[in-house]
C-alpha cells in the first residue's frame, strides 16, 4: 500500500525526538532530551479522589456520546483565566497538539504561507509540513522575535498565521519582552495576520513577573492554545483553544469530522480540581520542585563548562538552550554524549531548514538533582573529548 | 478571521445529524435519529472496578506521556480477534472516526479519488469532503454493492480506497453476502484498490451467522477500523485500526503529528475487561436488549404502515432504512414528524450527492419499547397527514 501514500507522508521523517525517547528508554542513559514532566509529582491522590467520586455518581450519561467542544464546567474555569473571555470562546482538544492540527485543518490550503520562530517546537514544524504549508522562519532572540524580519515576512509572504510560543519557549526557554509583544501586536493588526499563541509552560514561572498574553492583548486576532499536560498530567490529554466564538464554531466543525469528540471523564476530574483551586495549589508544588532543578542545571553548566558555552537562564518552563560554541555541529556532540551516558536534543531539528547548529536543548524537569549533576559532568567530558579529537 | 478559512471549511456545512441531536435534546421528542447506544446498559460497575484498581496501583508512569500507538495489552487482545494478526498490525485511535481521519491524512492528496457506498456514513462523507477528495459512489443493495458499477469505478477512476461498511451498514443495516465479499476482494486485487473496512456494529448480531471480514479475506490490502463505542462505551474514545505493519507505521507518524497520543487510562481498563472476557459477556447483554427493540420497531412499522413502506429487516446493528414510498422527499416527512413529536434522519444526507430521497434512517437502540411503539405511531400519523395534504 505504501505506493499510495500521500505526498505529505512520503516526505515526512520519523520524529528524531521519538527516536531519542526510544533510545533513552532502552538504555541506562541520563536523559536531558524529551520534555516530560516529573511523573513522581502527579497529584495522584487528588485525581483518584475525584475520579472515584465520578465513578460512583449516578450520572447515566457519564460514558455516553456528548458534544465536540467539551465539558461546560471546564470551559467556564478556563475562560476565567483570561482578562475577558466567555465559554463560547473556549473549546477542549486532545492535548494542545490537536489544537495545532485543527487550526491547520481549518485555515490552511495547500502552499499557504505561515511564519514560525527560528528555532521552534519540533512537533509543530512536523505538523505544518504535513499540511504542505510554505514555512517561513523569523529569528528568535532572548527578548523576542526580530521585528524587522517579522515585518518583512508579514509584508512579502502574507502568512495566514504566525506561530508563536512567547513564554519560556520550546526549545530556547526565551520569553518575549512586553515591548516586543506590543510590536508583534502592531504588525499583526497592520498586516491582518493571526497570532497562533502556544503557551504550554506559562504557569511554570520560577522568577520574574507574569506577562500579558497575545490572547489578552489582541483577542480578535489571536488563537491561544493551552494545556494541562505540564500542570496536571499528560495522559489526561486535555488541551484547549481560546479564540473568537465564530472561529471556535469552525474549529468545532473540524473537530467533529476529525474524531467526533474527546473523552469527557478526565475533563470532569479537571473541572473539579480547578473549581477547588487544586491545580493552582499543585502548580506551586511543581515550581518548588522544578526551580531547584533549573538552578542545579544552570550551576552545573557554569561550573563544568565555564566560558566555553553560552546560554540564557530561563525564568521558567522546562528547557535550557545551550550554544556549544566549540562544536559547530551538536549532532556530533550528541553521538559522543550518548557514549558517555547522557542525552540531549541537537539544535538542528528545531530549525525549519534543519541547518547544522552548535546549539542543543537540555531538559531539567524529568531528572533528579543527582542526575543533573552527573549528566552535565558526562556532557562536559564528551565536549572536551570531541574537541581534542578534532 | 473567517476570511482566512481554508476552502474545505468554507464549503462544509454543519452536520445535519448534530442539528437533530440538538433539537431532540431540547424538546420532548422521541428520537429515532442519532446512533447512540443505550446509556442504561453501560457496564458501569465493571468499569468502576477496573478504573479504581488502576487509580490505586503504584504505577508512577500511569499519567505520563507514552507511545502513539496505544497500550500493548489492548493491542494484543484486539489482534486475537482476527484470523491472523500480530500487535504490530494494530494501533489505537481516538474513536474509529479518528482512524478515518488518519487514513485520509496518510493516503489522500488533493483531488484523489475514493469510492463510497451510496448511501454511506454521514460523518465519513463529511470528512472525505474536508480532504478535498473526489468522491464516487457505488449503489448499495440489500446483499452488497453493485459489482458491475464497482468494477467500472475501479477501472475508470482509479480510487485510492473503497470505503466499505460491510456488516449492518450505516444507514441501511444491510450486510454483504459472502459471494459479494469475494467479488469485492477479486476487484480490489485486480485493480489494486485498498479496502477501508469500517465495522462498528459487527458484534451486535441478532440473527444469522458471523461473516468473514475483508481484514481476514484480504489482509494485505485492507485497513480495518473497529471501536468499543458500541460494545462498551462511546466516552472511552477507543477505536483501532488493523493494517499491514508498514502501513501502521505511517499511520502512527500521522497520529504523532495530529495529537501525539491518546489517553491510555481507559485503554488499560478496556484491556483488563477483554482479558477477563467481560466485554464478550457484556455484548450478550446488549444483544438481549437490542434484539427485542429491533423486533418491536419492525413489528410496529409493519403494523402501522402495512404495505405503504418498504424495508429490509436488519440482522444486527442499530438502524432500519425505510423507503417511505408515498413521500418523494423524506425531508418533508421529517418536518411533519417533528410536529408529531418524533425524529428520524432523512435519507438525503447519507448520499454523496445529497439528492432528494424517499428514504429515512430509524435508530432503535436508544429508545424504550414503549417509545418505539409510540414513536412509530406518531410517524405514521405524520405520513398519513402529509399524503392527504398533497
Amino acid at each position: 500500500m505504501q505506493t499510495k501514500f500521500a505526498r505529505r507522508i512520503t516526505t515526512a521523517s520519523r520524529s528524531f525526538t521519538r527516536t531519542i525517547l526510544d533510545l533513552t528508554a532502552q538504555n541506562k542513559i541520563i536523559s536531558f532530551a524529551g520534555g516530560l514532566p516529573d511523573a513522581a509529582l502527579f497529584p495522584k491522590e487528588r485525581i483518584a479522589f475525584h475520579a472515584k467520586a465520578l465513578l460512583e455518581s449516578d450520572d447515566a450519561r457519564l460514558f455516553q456520546y456528548s458534544n465536540a467542544s467539551g465539558v461546560d464546567a471546564l470551559k467556564n474555569e478556563i475562560a476565567k483565566q483570561y482578562a475577558s473571555a466567555n465559554p463560547k470562546e473556549i473549546m477542549l482538544t486532545n492535548g494542545s497538539q490537536q489544537g495545532l492540527d485543527l487550526v491547520c485543518k481549518t485555515f490552511l490550503d495547500e502552499k499557504d504561507c505561515i511564519v514560525v520562530e527560528d528555532p521552534s517546537y519540533l512537533a509543530a514544524l512536523g505538523l505544518f509540513h504535513m499540511y504542505n504549508a510554505t514555512i517561513k522562519a523569523v529569528p528568535l532572540h532572548a527578548n523576542g522575535v526580530d521585528i524587522t524580519a517579522l515585518e518583512k515576512l508579514f509584508h512579502e509572504a502574507k502568512p495566514k498565521f504566525f506561530y508563536t510560543i512567547p513564554i519560556f519557549q520550546n526549545p530556547t526557554g526565551y520569553s518575549y519582552s512586553l515591548e516586543n509583544r506590543h510590536e508583534v501586536v502592531r504588525l499583526a493588526k497592520q498586516y491582518h495576520v493571526i497570532l497562533l499563541e502556544d503557551s504550554p509552560y506559562e504557569a511554570l514561572r520560577y522568577d520574574g513577573k507574569p506577562s500579558i498574553s497575545f490572547a489578552d492583548l489582541l483577542p480578535e486576532l489571536t488563537i491561544a492554545l493551552g494545556t494541562f499536560s505540564k500542570t496536571l498530567a499528560p495522559d489526561f490529554r486535555i488541551g484547549w483553544m481560546k479564540a473568537p466564538s465564530e472561529v471556535i464554531s469552525a474549529l468545532t466543525l473540524s473537530k467533529e469530522s476529525t474524531d467526533l469528540q474527546n473523552s469527557k471523564f478526565f475533563q470532569h476530574v479537571c473541572a473539579r480540581m480547578m473549581q477547588n483551586g487544586e491545580i493552582a495549589e499543585h502548580v506551586k508544588t511543581l515550581i518548588a520542585h522544578y526551580r531547584p532543578k533549573r538552578n542545579a542545571m544552570v550551576n552545573a553548566l557554569k561550573h563544568s563548562f565555564k566560558e566555553s558555552i553560552e546560554f540564557v537562564i530561563p525564568e521558567g518552563g522546562m528547557f535550557i538552550w545551550v550554544d556549544f560554541k566549540a562544536c559547530d555541529d551538536s549532532m556530533k556532540l550528541f553521538d559522543k554524549a550518548i557514549e558517555k551516558g547522557v542525552a540531549f536534543v541537537p539544535g538542528s531539528v528545531f530549525f525549519a531548514d534543519k541547518r547544522i547548529s552548535s546549539y542543543g536543548r537540555l531538559n531539567y524537569t524529568n531528572s533528579s538533582l543527582e542526575q543533573i549533576e552527573e549528566g552535565v559532568k558526562a556532557l562536559h567530558t564528551a565536549y572536551v573529548e570531541l574537541q581534542s579529537a578534532l
